[in-house]
């Protein structure tokens, strides 16, 4: 049940209309030749893949989930074939590195890329996603050889990745991970251990699985500072790169979850694996972060994705349910009952929805091409200041939209009333599916520590400032534009309040550190929201530009207005919460919980 | 995994503490008698059940679910048994008539029951849960002899009952319901058509199941003022009160849902089956409303249940799981790392989940205590301020508290991380349950309007203003008492806030009546978070004066003051939305959407 219609208008809004990508793309000499006709022939194919071919697998997938025998993982009917299509399409290939087979696109188109493929079908996209997370890891750290033999493969998506970082008793805390490497006469290591919750780690979709592990070396520092990365590949590559040996990793069991029942979540065991290191010793939680904050940009994609197509399907049908009469009288009165849509909390939660998933859209394209300026701008200035905006704002992009996306799919059920909770209208999917993206790559309460404690507090607010000043100089330069005051104003107003917030946890986490665990999770929303109003007046003034030409552009500004008007004022309630302080959280002592 | 330990204290705290609902009994003649000895034997007996019979179920019988095979359901293993333990030490007859069998008990005590079963396994509570409620439909509007036929066997729970309203085009819009009762010689009714979702329509527990079902009479007024109520058997009792003939009254087929998986949802086919009125031919609707009113306080209850479940299993884990130190030091340095239940964050998610939980238990307790008032009191005066009361809050009961078990939930998973979305552990299944009360028995949506276009505004806020009467008289009792002042302050802050913004939205609402539906959602979580203020506060006072004696009152006022500090707060946000009003959610035309 359901549909699935690309928004193309809408990236294309974003892409040519607001952020221009092709002037910053032709300051770049990698992707100076890119125009909007490849930007729009991409987003168009890649649209098409979508909806055609992977939208009708999300709910068949979900229904028949993966199968486990004795290691052996088998995808939901249609995966492979869905897998081979998208390979024999060079997919996979989009952003990598032409040196190793790649097309050399920017990364930002590759996200535009993940959007679709998210909304069509989340667990299906986890195969490929997390494969371009290793591919970034090894070309980022990995030695020349260890490219030459991995990153082809990755490349064309003939082999697939995986981060194996969790164990049983570690999550967040990776400092406390056990198994062990053990150095080789060849230069291999020997790893053992066991892995669990690793998304993609078992699967019949490609011919090789390469696995990138962190793992302790002998006598190897206790904590994070004693942590190795190594490669780990589930067929060991003979000397012509075709897959050799089988390498002793293998998937001991599959977890039953929540949701993504489509994508497996293996339990590995390895047990003497050979691998190869990736980075220098004990530095694999820093290359492993390549990996992480590209994770952590995929993860709030997702979020984007599954708010769009639950915002599709609710619209669709509350434009089509008759039930109930308008409260200010009959809008279709030769209808039995009125559509839906005429009751104002159904427009509440669809606009809720709808302006969540453009100001999503808006600002994670913003950052995926800050991401390219900082990996490929001639000029320095400009790569620093990228990689501070990137590094401040990953955060909000993994917790701000995923909790947004949690709200707005639970928006669609409630729009579909009972027959929300209904599996076969597929509206409960997406709440299921979107609950893991509040969890996994770092809770979003751990987002919200690294956003304030580390980001923020670390450099005593300097990026946030400079991020502050964007947000300033468009308050400046439009707040004598009589028609953007509307935008300009609570903008202004929420970049102000969070200045003065943030100065205020800054003073109180001088004297008490556990201030800042206290407040950072109202905080962080406070900060998305605040990101999100400079987005949101950055598309109501293109919007108003061209508002006598076309109607997309008056639905835009009515988008933009709902946003301040009924979105953004939560703040007023979250700001409360972060000031309320540690004191009531340690009041509770322990032993009366 | 996991465990249930009844909340006992918690229970004897509000009922006798706080609530002394051993006066108000015996200001009734109907439970003068009534002892706490009674009243505590009654939760501890009900507490060893539910965590000793049904909570081992709920796991195993959310994986099993129900089976369908030719209009035959079979229930999960062990539910059927759990049942006839159920009925054999006569649960289902506490709060029923002695006049048909019943044991006499005031609905507060099984209000209380009912938080116990539906902590340890809400999908089997739905079946006696269910009968509850058509049991008290025949009582007030049936017949003597439909009484005397149906009543006995209700109380003893060898039958059990439903309440068939929907049907696949209308849900909230009960006025286009098209089944048809055609009158037949004997005064019975042959009725046909088709219903849905109809929880424990067909099942294996019982031997008879009575289905209350709504339906039109030949040339019936259109709309809700044409709808009659019958009482159909799954079996016609012959003459000697046994089960008979099969009335032609079948499953089709049962729901797949996200959760409840083992409580039977059905399709129910009516094919000519034989039933009889219960109340006045097309006024079946408000005959309903007795069934429907009971459901809404049920479903507030099995919000409770949930929040307490999920904050027992959460607070477990937090004190058993290591990760990480805290901010401020390591507090445990003999461990690998502290406990998570160190970080404030994790502290501030079970602590919003005590929060909830035990202000809606004091306030449902409450609630139920007023109805018992409503029904049995003898003064005219008090049965009447009892039933307002009863009447305005019914919507923030089924609302607010299952708003607040959907979040809290969500917290027990993310306090889990990783391991929450693992149905393993079972933190999920309490989402999944959650989800469907805020739907069923009319959205929270519809609560809302309820609350503010017909409860409050529909008498001129008359209702309304004496609730606020029983706050102001508490603030003016206790203002004067400077160690209440912390909690009293608060109170007084927000009920002034509630009265001007409602004031406010009336003025709105006569220009404009969906001005009621664009402030309505928002509106009902600042008065939900009124009646918590003030039962909080009630709570806090006994806790004060005892605080000494033991640490559970300290634990109670660190809860209380965690709530004005933290929850509260939330309102500042949502006045601003319910202010906010309609012009941003009509700026969008709907062909833009």
């Amino acid at each position: 049940m359901g549909s699935y219609v690309p928004p193309i208008r809408d990236m294309q809004f974003v892409l040519h209309e607001v952020l221009d990508v092709q002037s910053t793309f032709k300051s770049m000499p990698a992707h100076a030749d890119i125009d909007a006709d490849t930007i729009n022939a991409v987003i168009e194919e890649a649209g098409k893949f979508a909806s055609e071919v992977l939208f009708p697998l999300n709910q068949s997938g979900d229904l028949e989930g993966c199968k486990w025998h004795d290691t052996v993982v088998t995808t939901p009917k249609g995966y492979k074939e869905a897998y081979a299509q998208y390979v024999a399409a060079g997919w996979p290939s989009l952003s990598c590195d032409p040196e190793y087979g790649g097309q050399g696109l920017p990364l930002s188109l590759n996200n535009s890329l993940y959007e679709l493929l998210n909304s069509a079908n989340l667990a299906w996209t986890m195969y490929p996603g997390l494969s371009h997370g290793a591919y970034e890891a090894v070309h980022a750290h990995g030695t020349d050889a260890l490219k030459a033999a991995y990153l082809p493969k990755l490349a064309s998506g003939e082999w697939t990745g995986t981060m194996c970082l969790t164990e049983p008793h570690c999550g967040t805390d990776l400092g406390l991970l056990r198994t062990k490497a053990e150095p080789q006469a060849d230069g291999g290591y020997a790893i053992s251990g066991t892995k669990i919750f690793i998304s993609s780690g078992e699967h019949d979709m490609a011919e090789n699985i390469l696995h990138l592990v962190l793992a302790r070396l002998p006598g190897a520092p206790e904590g994070t500072k004693g942590i190795s990365l190594f490669i780990v590949p589930k067929f060991i590559p003979d000397a012509a790169g075709n897959i050799g040996a089988r390498n002793p990793i293998s998937c001991g069991s599959l977890e039953h979850k929540m949701g993504i029942h489509s994508n497996s979540t293996c339990v590995m065991n390895l047990d003497g694996a050979i691998g190869w290191m990736v980075g220098e010793p004990n530095k694999g939680l820093q290359a492993m972060f390549v990996m992480m904050n590209a994770a952590r940009l995929g993860v709030g994609m997702q979020g984007l994705g599954l708010t769009e197509i639950s915002y599709q399907n609710a619209r669709n049908y509350a434009k089509d349910r008759l039930q109930m009469r308008s409260l200010s009288g009959a809008k279709f009165p030769e209808k039995a009952a009125d559509p839906i849509i005429v009751h104002p909390d159904v427009r509440r939660m669809l606009l809720t929805q709808r302006a969540y998933a453009e100001g999503a859209r808006m600002f994670a394209s913003w950052i995926a091409l800050e991401i390219d300026k900082e990996l490929s701008h001639p000029d320095e200035t400009v790569r620093k200041d990228a990689a501070d905006n990137v590094a401040l704002l990953t955060p909000i992009v993994k917790a701000f939209i995923t909790d947004n996306a949690f709200e707005c799919t639970n928006h669609g059920v409630q729009v579909y009333g009972g027959h929300g909770f209904i599996a076969e209208w597929g509206m409960e999917q997406y709440v299921r599916d979107a609950r893991i993206t509040q969890i996994y790559e770092g809770t979003n309460g751990v987002q919200a520590l690294d956003l304030l404690g580390r980001k923020i507090l670390g450099d005593m607010g300097a990026k946030m400032k400079k991020f502050g000043n964007i947000i300033r100089t468009f308050v400046e330069e439009n707040g004598v534009d009589a028609k953007m005051q509307e935008f300009v104003n609570p903008l202004g107003d929420i970049a102000q309040r969070v200045e003065k917030l943030t100065m205020e946890l800054g003073m109180k986490a001088m004297g008490n550190p556990d201030e800042v665990g206290a407040a950072s999770v109202p905080y962080q929303r406070v900060v998305g929201h605040m990101v999100f109003s400079y987005f949101w007046a950055r598309m109501a003034k293109v919007a108003l530009e061209k508002e006598s030409t076309d109607d997309f552009y008056k639905a835009k500004l009515a988008t933009a207005r709902f946003y301040f008007a009924k979105l953004l004022p939560e703040t007023a309630g979250y700001i409360l919460q972060a000031r309320a302080g540690n004191a009531t959280l340690q009041g509770m002592q322990d032993d009366w919980f």
